[in-house]
């Protein structure tokens, strides 16, 4: 079966047993939002005990605080009534295997999916490639740590975020499925 | 119990329980990515069919393929081998109820959260507010069909995306559960 039958076939099951969820409110119950890595291993939802309706989840490369994090974080509190925030960074993250300028050598070359050897990507096909990929920050990570606080930091001094507003910072280990604090993101995340 | 609390004492229980999921390998086993909204009813895991290891998911305010989006999805092929993507907007979507001007006029009055009304967002509080909110373009959404043939479109035509990957475009319907086909983004998505 291909991935687009499998995934109607999966949503047909789950539709078939939606009961009360479709009358949910748009605002998320628990007043909460999470900021994390797109990894296929994470499921926040899991891994924060959420159900349907709780909170926003937001995830993109890293769980990186992203303008357009902040974006959807801004929307979150402003709009949606959100009072909490947790950034979560994850152990084995794909972002601390590269640098802007590995993955920038990497797209010129070709397009096409490179492979991971111990040194690091490397291409196996031939281009077409485009040097397009020099106009982006791609915001890789060299320390999980140090990712997750200076991304606290930068949501709490964001102009568009209000003061006051607790920002948690935290490590998913990816062996264990458990949640590590940041202290210095923590700390620095604290309500005014 | 605090919501600090609550997500610990939850990831606690998940992690008592992980079992082989500490094995998984950081490419997607299934191979593809989902963009979607990071409303609180939407749990793409759930509505989707996957478990843990199976396909990246990138959320932000309304599913949008923003720059941000695109660096996700870009790493997603290049460097983790997906090779399907879906781009799923939804029904009943917080960004349907507001203009960049809307916001910006908030923002610009109070950080504050906001009252939705009959006439849409307006603000109970008072300031401090902030002009930031006009370097911002909000990505706001006036027909959900619009928008996902927006941005699978946008997706295809990205110079850093190979030509020939597959988008199918979907609206998650929040009252059923259900993903409903948006048919001018999937043929604006089908491989070439």
């Amino acid at each position: 079966m291909s991935v687009l039958n499998e995934v109607l076939a999966a949503n047909e099951a789950y539709a078939a047993d939606f009961g009360a969820k479709g009358e949910l409110a748009l605002p998320p119950a628990r007043g909460f939002a999470i900021l994390t890595c797109m990894d296929a291993r994470l499921d926040p939802a899991k891994y924060a005990g959420l159900s349907e309706g709780d909170a926003h989840v937001i995830r993109n490369a890293g769980g990186r605080a992203s303008d357009d994090a902040i974006r959807s974080l801004v929307i979150s509190y402003k709009l949606l009534g959100t009072k909490e925030w947790f950034v979560i960074h994850h152990s084995n993250c794909g972002m601390e295997f590269f640098t802007d300028e590995v993955i920038r050598g990497l797209l010129a070359n070709s397009l096409e999916t490179a492979a991971l050897g111990v040194e690091g990507f490397y291409d196996v096909g031939t281009g077409p490639g485009s040097a397009e990929a020099k106009y982006i920050d791609w915001l890789t990570i060299s320390d999980q740590a140090q990712s997750v606080t200076e991304d606290v930091a930068r949501i709490k001094a964001h102009p568009l975020v209000p003061a006051g507003i607790p920002v948690y910072g935290y490590i998913y280990d990816v062996v264990t499925g458990r949640l590590i604090e940041v202290p210095t993101a923590t700390a620095a995340g604290k309500a005014a």
